[in-house]
């Protein structure tokens, strides 16, 4: 479903439409549609890193029960809706909007951070569905950080509607600090099982 | 293929055009959209369980004959195509055209009950497909469930046509419902083959 | 892939633009959709009983070399493609275009058609690609089908071009007939393997 | 993600509007939109291509690390991007707007190629990713290829401004040579795990 939603997400690329076509005027309106692309890799890495790092949190579990379901259906619906705001921020970044477009996508984040929330509560380790091997230092760690998500995406949000270019460079830190963390797991985990390597059709 | 369908709900998500773009004109518009998140909730809702239940049913399943498999394939014609009542109501809820998307959406529902009941003949446990210790009462429990959804939509189509948010309620309570069950099947099981957790990438 | 092209197919099941909207107007408009319906269900059904079948001619190889590779892209590249004669045929049926929309759809399915005629000579037996217990007799019979489609869908094209409805009407018959053949494999085999029925997620 | 982004490409094949609809002038319509046809034969080609050759890098690969997840979610973002000036040829290939339709093309095919340059760099062998029987020789051929291929798709747009037909020539002139490179491959190996062959659903 990540791969699905992640894919979905090159639709929000449109062909311009322009009024008297030259190499010149096409090019100008492609060049145009900047904030459509910034759109699409912002949103594209995002899923890319709730991808890896769901990917690891699913590695710690043995058992899974309706809670633990139902939060993960919370997190895969966030995650597939987030192609709308990505198309809003698209379309209306650089102009009066940019302020709503990127509010109302900091919203959409703020969804998805509290749905990662209730799916660290399904995971807390009295609940009883965690592998016996799993470090409970690191499960502690991953519901703070994601709590700190939380806070951090409501202030975005917050500062957004103050200044479009501040609510989106809080939101590119954000990916820099998540995706920091999900490369350095990558690389000091011997081998973690992963949905780009492990390929089904593999045997 | 459930996961392709709902995700591609969010392509009903569509970026409202503004005709004089301000901070709060496009907010206003956002808001404004608010039938087509509703839809969109209420169809991710629908067939994450159906997502759910089925692979439940699936469990059951050591053999598979043609009638299993073209009723199987008529659910997952009817899965896709939920998508367009979703789009209809998304759009046509608040208006005058309010009981007709409902209802017309209630009839989809009602087409995608129709094939479970299909399935669920498939299933019989004279045919022969059923795993050795599959409950009979859960497999008796089952249809029943799934009889009662024929007749309830069909009502919910007819009362829609009186009121849409009278139909939208009945739709919500039925997703309750089976959500529930769903809910407590996971709860109740020590360990469920689970289309979330069983990740394909691991072996 | 073909779960993706099966599920796109519901994109061409669009919301009427209907200009002064009540009940009846709005219910007009959706039943004034029929050909799309219809196109829908034919398509998802043609590549429903394609699914099946490619499933079950993979389940003869033992080896794959590049023929097969680039003769199984192919299907695939017209089994995605097959999506534009759908739309096609969805809104122009009704129409003076009726002739030329169901002429292309037999276009579709006639290259169609040609791709598995392709993949059937790189599977033939002195290519060595078949697993030993093949049957060849179900080979050859399979390859006389595959080219019988041929033909009968270039006299499709031609007939549709004369009355839609007659083209429509000789797609189905020929979609009964593959539905009946891939029906009785399903019957007759104790336990194919299946794309819906073995999930991924079941170890 | 390989095969959505494959599906995902039939969307850019629109359904014309036609003013006064007569059997002919839809047929003309139909026909008028084969740059559209092409650009999805074209770009469909190149990312069936890139699977194949994507599937026989992750055969090298025994370890991943940080490097390696992020270069390859870079081929991916690249690739599910390819839709965009898939559908900019489509629309804008035959008018003044060709020359610039084909250089964007050929710049998102040179992004892709970067990509594909930085994922090689995370295969090097000294990063000691790679199982231990897989041939240096082949490493280095490969990184090679990879590099011309970064000049080449440079060049290419380049050409591409000075007519759109020379820069298309040469794109399909490059597909050409990696699609005769991933058929040798796949006929030397006497068995390359491949995404078409080995369904999931096989156990």
């Amino acid at each position: 479903m990540f791969a699905i939603a992640i894919t979905l997400l090159a639709l929000d690329l449109r062909v311009p439409h322009v009024e008297h076509v030259t190499a010149g005027s096409l090019a100008h309106a492609v060049l145009h549609e900047w904030p459509a692309y910034f759109a699409f890799v912002l949103s594209f890495a995002t899923i890319l890193i709730m991808w890896i790092n769901h990917h690891a949190r699913m590695a710690w579990v043995q058992r899974v029960d309706g809670l633990l379901i139902f939060s993960n259906g919370l997190v895969l619906l966030m995650i597939a809706a987030l192609a709308f705001p990505t198309a809003l921020v698209g379309e209306y970044l650089t102009g009066p909007g940019g302020t709503t477009a990127v509010a109302t996508y900091a919203l959409f984040v703020l969804g998805t951070s509290a749905a990662w929330n209730v799916f660290m509560v399904a995971l807390q380790p009295e609940r009883g569905l965690l592998r016996p091997g799993v470090s409970l230092a690191a499960v502690s760690a991953t519901r703070r950080r994601v709590r700190l998500g939380l806070v951090f995406y409501a202030i975005t949000a917050g500062l957004a509607l103050v200044n479009a270019y501040l609510g989106l460079g809080l939101l590119v830190a954000m990916w820099c600090f998540w995706g920091r963390t999900a490369y350095r797991a990558l690389n000091t985990s011997a081998r973690i099982p992963d949905p780009f390597y492990d390929d089904p059709g593999e045997s």
